[in-house]
């Protein structure tokens, strides 16, 4: 084909320009007592977003998300013509009663918490080709929906290991388009899944650490760079656990990313006085990150290119409970700032 | 854009040809035993496929239908570029623990039944964009693990309305490339979230028959054509009724598809002898029909141009308990014969 985009093994190249237009990030009271507290759009204090259950407080979030995301783009719903979205819950119910009422042609995506990445993949594959003027990615996790799916109800009141992660109550929502802007996506690395066996649901760090090795090695050898090319590397939600394996499996691939690497889950909450242990996880903790904190800095100049990594656990109550293993995924996606 | 591929309100023109080179069906005994016993790949007797759980012997049939589709196609894993693939289940584990040996970067979809639709979309746009010379499009859905997590386990033998449908047993696997085939996908008509409020979810015929009328008289608007500018138009998993009302929801928007009409779900069972009540559903129940019965009459040239609507029912167990409605979805792809 004329028109062939693919680079190395895993990678793809947008030789169009293809802009983050606005974005949008709505989460919940912890995640506004954090460190980012004063960047997010909006900061809901009422967990429940004045609904009667934790699925639907999810999906309230994901509209205002949306509907942030429209207003500083100066769009109307009717203009997207695609929306990639998905959440963690089982049949992405979130974005089911979260967005039916936008009336927009929908992809449903799952990438456990590396959804973030995915659609913004696919949408930027879907503006690259001509397939639409605007289209929206868009994520959401809510810590009450994801803790009674996937661990215990909060009524009760478990203990939590010192590697398990706080699942951000959150929704980012990003429009796109080839419409120059400050931000571009130049580049993605779709992951695959890589499953070291690891079987401890309560330490999701160690078991998306290997996938997240993957996608950035095979980032760095596609696109022929290395790590000190980006001035940052941001995965999703490996926190501090995840982490260090992560640095060590990249050492071993003979790179050194300590000094650049950062980690959603560990910028989102105050370890110390937050109690949220190895640090926030979900599909709304790199989104809410990476729209009120990495996009600003990019487009400001801060950074001129940054790898974005969110890290996915791809596991069900079901697949636990039945002893297997939690594999993991990554997708990475390149972010260059514009003059 | 000059590469715009935007047709009407929701739709897309595939201008370069993109093309199913091969395809595999893989189902269980009750599917081989129906009308289209015959013509599937493989039927596995064995209901949990030599596996301990539902969720393994669902996870081995995604094996198998990929494996077949690739052998079909003179094709190792490792030339694929990316797989497209879902399944019905929570957080998607069937294809998690079924496509990680493949060692593919990939796109984990849920569109609950209309998936394959969604995969096989998704997968032409990225042909047709030259991010891929082959991708794979994958789903599957098994009545054991289906029945487990959606209603009552097997075991409590539970009585079953006339309106319910019957999960398949089945996986399909589709592989794309710009080579030039037999069968083409031309078009895209990708659907919205339609709810008409139906709270029932052992009447999903219902529930998803509004949102397969959107995507079709949309796809006739967006391409100007008529009903029998297609030779068949099949539906996913309406059952026999969700069909009625379909032609009543189709009829009332100025079109009449009466006589060109088939329903996946209708033809992979014989409701007289298997019963199976409103017919077949899930996941592989229109892909398993559209490897087996469809592309051979497209190939054949029996048929010259089909559009194809998967349809999805987009529940939880969690948001029917809590008393949500069943909204519905539909992704249409048209298919043309080759000379």
């Amino acid at each position: 084909m004329d028109n062939n985009r693919m680079r190395g093994k895993q990678s793809i190249e947008l030789d169009r320009g293809v802009y983050i237009m606005s974005s949008a990030s709505v989460t919940g009271k912890k995640e506004g007592e954090g460190p980012l507290g004063d960047k997010f759009d909006i900061v809901c204090d009422d967990p429940m977003l004045g609904q009667d259950s934790w699925e639907l407080a999810e999906s309230t979030m994901q509209k205002k998300a949306a509907q942030t995301a429209l207003e500083k783009a100066g769009l109307s719903a009717s203009q997207l013509r695609y929306i990639f979205a998905g959440d963690l819950l089982g049949q992405l119910i979130a974005t089911s009663f979260g967005l039916e009422t936008l009336d927009v042609p929908l992809f449903g995506l799952f990438g456990a918490c590396s959804t973030c990445g995915e659609s913004l993949a696919l949408g930027a594959m879907t503006i690259c080709g001509g397939y639409a003027d605007y289209v929206m990615s868009l994520t959401s996790s809510h810590f009450g929906s994801a803790e009674k799916q996937f661990r215990f109800p909060l009524e009760y009141g478990n203990q939590r290991p010192l590697s398990a992660t706080w699942t951000v109550t959150g929704s980012g929502a990003f429009i796109l388009s080839g419409k120059r802007g400050k931000v571009r996506i130049s580049g993605i690395t779709t992951g695959k899944i890589v499953d070291y066996g690891v079987k401890d649901s309560l330490n999701m760090g160690a078991a998306m650490a290997p996938a997240a090795c993957q996608a950035i090695t095979q980032n760095f050898k596609d696109f022929d760079r290395k790590p000190q090319d980006y001035d940052r590397i941001f995965t999703g939600d490996l926190g501090y656990v995840g982490q260090q394996i992560l640095w060590d499996l990249v050492s071993e691939q003979g790179y050194d990313i300590r000094k650049n690497h950062g980690d959603c889950g560990i910028e989102i909450y105050d370890q110390k006085t937050q109690d949220t242990h190895a640090g926030g996880s979900g599909c709304g903790c790199s989104a809410v990150t990476l729209s009120s904190y990495i996009l600003p800095l990019l487009e400001q100049g801060t950074w001129k290119r940054v790898l974005f990594v969110p890290t996915g656990a791809l596991l069900s109550p079901t697949s636990f409970n039945e002893g297997q293993s939690v594999p993991g995924i990554a997708h990475g996606i390149v972010l260059e700032h514009c003059r």
